[in-house]
């Protein structure tokens, strides 16, 4: 059966062409994204216990864990965790399954728990398990409903149950670009070398004309830093680091500002002594900060829907949000003259889900190039992908997929 | 000072023009718009409790409720729920205050269970509090800068203290009136009259072309149904009422399609005890849901930042949230020859809220009418707006402005 | 088959006549109290829905309520609670059951938490529930094994399945009485003229020789109090009545003390708004109050079993702390010249619970009267009271006894 | 001031000479005493901690915990526990202090934790934190009331602020020996070459005459236990080794059962993952088990007092349960001639605590010693001990007195 795919011109400009842009990362230690990082890798870890044990992912969805900060007193030197941060996982998983006429119970608690816990320490690992942070589990019993369509002798492609939709963009404007690999680099490089850096590092990236703003906002761990002094040349040097990331990637004018909230007069900086705000006040929870690209973009439609800790074998608000961003990937590295894709994948009920009801690609294509010289290469590409719609699921249960 | 407004065209068609359209709302009782009305009216509660007490707004933020799903055994002619709904109110607020060399202690915690009980018992009247719903709260010690910009003496304009961003658009879309008034009217009119219909109504609109779909879940209310029969005719009278509703308001084509994930043969309908899905696994949490101006609307830039339960008087993002719409729907009643607007207010750290960085209104015009013809108009309007942007706040402590 | 009653001589005196008395009773409205009584309504409501839904008490045991205090701030004419009182209803019970091949679920936390609330209404009638108080539930999955012992049809006598011991006294002494009585009082009758007494009343009586010298601690309603003046007169009353309850029960010497931590000169009285100290930091938990029979004598052996929230059909603790004491009752009301008579009942693994290892009466008699004399009495009521032993259940099912 | 010390005869027979006697002691890891054991050393953190950071004992009371069972499936080489054992700390504590005008926070909620995890770790150690147990925390803000009593400077003598009682016995019975040290041996010597025996270890004795009955609960640890032949050989083994302890301690007959509800037709054994029942829907509380003697002794008057988690500065109930065991055990030390001392103290409200209202000492004599010759020694040590009442206080906060 052939899949509606449709190509056509988007009716706006380019974002990378538009006057004003606005971009926002949220980093692996913000609230909201620790949120997203603990529902991911408890679906993942549940995924993981259905196939181990019944061969088959079963019915859950886990997208719901809710943090509520803790207090700490952070110190030159190293301060405190006074109140600990409190995290409840939230959602909807089976607990047992029947073989052979006889019931078995699945350790459905203990394996979220234990995705939480290995999480966190690999991720966060200022805070202690236990004691800076409490991590509790409300899951509900999931109705009882086998999944069968992903298990290990067969690959069955699943009806959609809901309407839904996902969407995706490609290429990455160089905004985008920079607030992305800004973070990933604080997070990343920087940070093996500088333990000073926490992990709740927060990017927003604003370009009006060719004039690119960067705000960062880093949670400076208390341990590593001395004195006042001390964190001030960690902040000058995260700033030089930044521009040094923003300035490989574009030739337009940029700016970089770090912890602009700090007020040195009164001694008021971004101190903390786990390097998450979630210490000090800020909450959190799923599907409130990043999209599935890794990014906030309200130049873009976004989809409303999160996607970490949702089921990968049956959620279609997940596999379309994944799919979509995937599949305009692909297409601009393969299909030359694209500035700006965005791709459309609407859901219908009781189809399988390699059929949407519409794959919208609408492009706006370089100066010389029309729509038509790109769309047998397109719809090409795009169908494929939604051929191949199971390998996000398995892609996404084997953590390759980042969610948030 | 003069604001930096900006008036200019849209670079893309009306979203009334568009090819594809999506929208979709969330009714009252839907677990998502649970949180968020329990979030803004405890948020009312606080704001109302501080002036009561110390005649301004103190520092709090309650946007982080969250709801764990129960379990319920519907059944015709009234079922009852198996195990209760859970619901946590997460935030920050000031719980003490000092007068005269005096420390006084505030029932924060009292206050904001009693705003959730009083919001349940109005809005989800099947849910009995206490067995049916559980609801618990953690509002950690916020920090005790004294809020002075809005008391009852003065109101001051307070700074923007973080780069953020608030979107609104007019007039709303054939689709997107028909989908809100779809779900106004089942909450209100039709429920009145047909207590069966339970407040989670989740209504979804998809336009192509001059084809509107709509899709409507109802979650009927068990005692109010004698059996399979009389349910099929609840079903088809929401239809019916429904598709009443839709054609008011366009002259396009309009399907009107209720519960479709029924199965009548396996029995399977979408019956509750309570009017929520809530009661069955369906968990929810703020700002995962609509939109401020109370719609889902892809096809538009849409802010991420929850705004229910946010403090009205400083929080950038919800005010500029609240304003923006207010701003865009006050423009398209006074200026005519607007086909679509869009106005995007960004804030500025550190300067006054009524002086945001820039005010972008972006609009599509009529045929005849240019965006020069209208400049003047739309700015005076926005400028304002901006200048009594306190006006927002008041409004929402008052409950004047709905968040969700 | 003969059941195995011994009737012996007390080998101490009676605790009349020792030199040294001590008793003690944790009001109705003390949160120890508050937990045994949530906890036995608990109780009774799940025994009952057994009943009601499949015939027969299905297994469960909730005796383990936990109340975290909250905090108030009382002021005269009438204060306020500042944070909530928290209390976690714990415990097992069965939540499914299968018939005609069906499974069918039980709302047993709803049925809990509504005991509960019910309970609290109607003792401690001040307190708000869910505003002043949030009550949650964690009953896990309780064994599915059946208990068939006490259904509709048949009432079968069960088997130990434990060792374990209970013991039960009578007569009271004058003291025990007293101790009683004043709280009995003042909870009932006085409570009900003058509602600023708050239920959260505590009796200790000390009798040295011909002295009793009696503390009264009382909970009083700050709404009910105008100012100190009002307070002091409160305490008088209370303390004139209490004196006047004790006179009436002996002919010793008698003093009375009412809130004696109390320092007018500081303005620190025992004021409350809901008129328990649960309230104002007190916390409480099941079992750690007053034994089966209302008191704490630490003259008498006690069985430091929890009593409330046991299951009343096999729980071998519960039925032989209640049987003992119900007992030596109705074996004091009956034989005379029985000045103190302790019957401890100890159970054995695998036999029918009306067939004790021992069941052990030891009597102190008056002056004139040997143990022979009495025993055949003795034994017959013993036996009796044992070959009745599910009336017990029956009576603890409905209400009619207290357990605490 | 001289002392109110009594010395005078027990008017009953030493409890080794009464014809029936009961014993019972709930060894470290059941559910009881690992709510026991945590309150204690919370207790013991906490004390430690304001001495660190303010140098005196500041007001706080955790004898509250909580913890609701979980569920396991135990299997022959080891199995897993399928949902996790919440516990929940509950108390009141002081969160922060001033020095030279300055307020400082205390972590008094990390503290806690960390104090739970670390006993946890050493006492239940199969118990794997944070995903086979979850452990919360909710300690009340205490009053902010000072206690200077215990700094590091001076040790002053409290007040007593409550009537309270403690009793402490000694010798030893044979049967509380036996009983006590078979749990000592089996968590001790045994479990270090046989870890197959997990801590919630349960003994009873039971006496009548000179047959002494001892029953043992022992949850055997899966991971170590192949198959039904295996778990046999470690029943077998456990007895054997118990029946070792109860005969190096008396001449009289002893039996000794183990683990007597298994039922090896049905397959039905105590085997465990962790150790403990609490896996396994056993709830447990502070001061539902043990007495400060590690006993439970119905035949002796006890305390209803929960010892364990109470602040051992001030808590009256506290320092007199342990002064009161310490000195009775200290006076059958070193005077001859006691077979059987009871020793009650009791407060008086507004005395320092060295001065109690009576300190009643009954003594039942050997054959050929009269009480007259034991007084003045009886007295002194009394006297001594409790003129160096705040020894107890140290001890307590040092970890070196067991308190259930």
């Amino acid at each position: 059966m052939t899949r509606n795919i449709q190509v056509s011109e988007l009716d706006r400009q380019a974002v990378e062409d538009q006057q004003v842009e606005i971009v926002e990362r949220k980093g692996i230690g913000h609230p909201d994204s620790i949120c997203d990082g603990i529902a991911e890798s408890v679906s993942r870890a549940l995924s993981q216990l259905y196939l181990d044990r019944v061969g088959k992912v079963l019915h859950y969805n886990t997208d719901e864990t809710q943090l509520a900060a803790g207090r700490a007193a952070p110190a030159y030197g190293g301060g405190e965790v006074v109140e600990p941060i409190y995290i409840l996982i939230v959602g909807r998983a089976t607990k047992s399954y029947e073989q052979d006429g006889r019931q078995y119970e699945l350790p459905v608690d203990s394996t979220a728990l234990a995705a939480a816990r290995e999480y966190l320490n690999e991720n966060i690992p200022e805070l202690e398990y236990g004691t800076d942070v409490v991590v509790d589990v409300r899951l509900g019993e999931g109705s009882g409903d086998l999944q069968d369509v992903f298990g290990e002798d067969e690959v069955q492609v699943p009806m959609a149950n809901d309407t839904s939709f996902g969407v995706g963009h490609a290429p990455l404007t160089e905004t985008e670009t920079i607030v992305r690999e800004i973070e990933h680099g604080l997070n990343g490089e920087y940070a093996d070398e500088n333990p000073v850096v926490g992990p709740d590092v927060k990017v927003m990236g604003k370009r009006e004309g060719d004039q690119i703003d960067v705000t960062v906002a880093v949670a400076m761990v208390d341990a590593y830093v001395e004195n006042l002094e001390a964190y001030k040349d960690a902040v000058a040097a995260v700033r030089e680091y930044a521009l040094g990331v923003a300035r490989e990637r574009t030739d337009r004018e940029v700016s970089v500002e770090v912890n602009t909230a700090d007020d040195y007069e009164e001694g008021s900086v971004y101190l903390t002594v786990t390097g998450t705000s979630a210490e000090q006040g800020d909450d959190g929870s799923v599907g409130r900060g990043n999209r599935a690209n890794g990014l906030i973009t309200p130049n873009r439609p976004m989809s409303m829907e999160a996607t970490s800790g949702k089921n990968p074998v049956n959620h279609i608000g997940k596999i379309y949000n994944l799919l979509s961003t995937a599949t305009a990937e692909a297409v601009v590295e393969e299909v030359e003259g694209i500035r700006d894709l965005q791709l459309r994948l609407l859901s219908q009920i009781g189809r399988p889900i390699d059929q949407p009801h519409v794959a919208d690609a609408q492009v706006v294509t370089a100066d010389d190039i029309e729509v038509e010289d790109l769309e047998a290469d397109v719809t090409e590409i795009v169908d494929e992908k939604l051929a191949n719609v199971t390998e996000i699921t398995r892609a996404a249960i084997e953590g390759e997929l980042s969610t948030f």
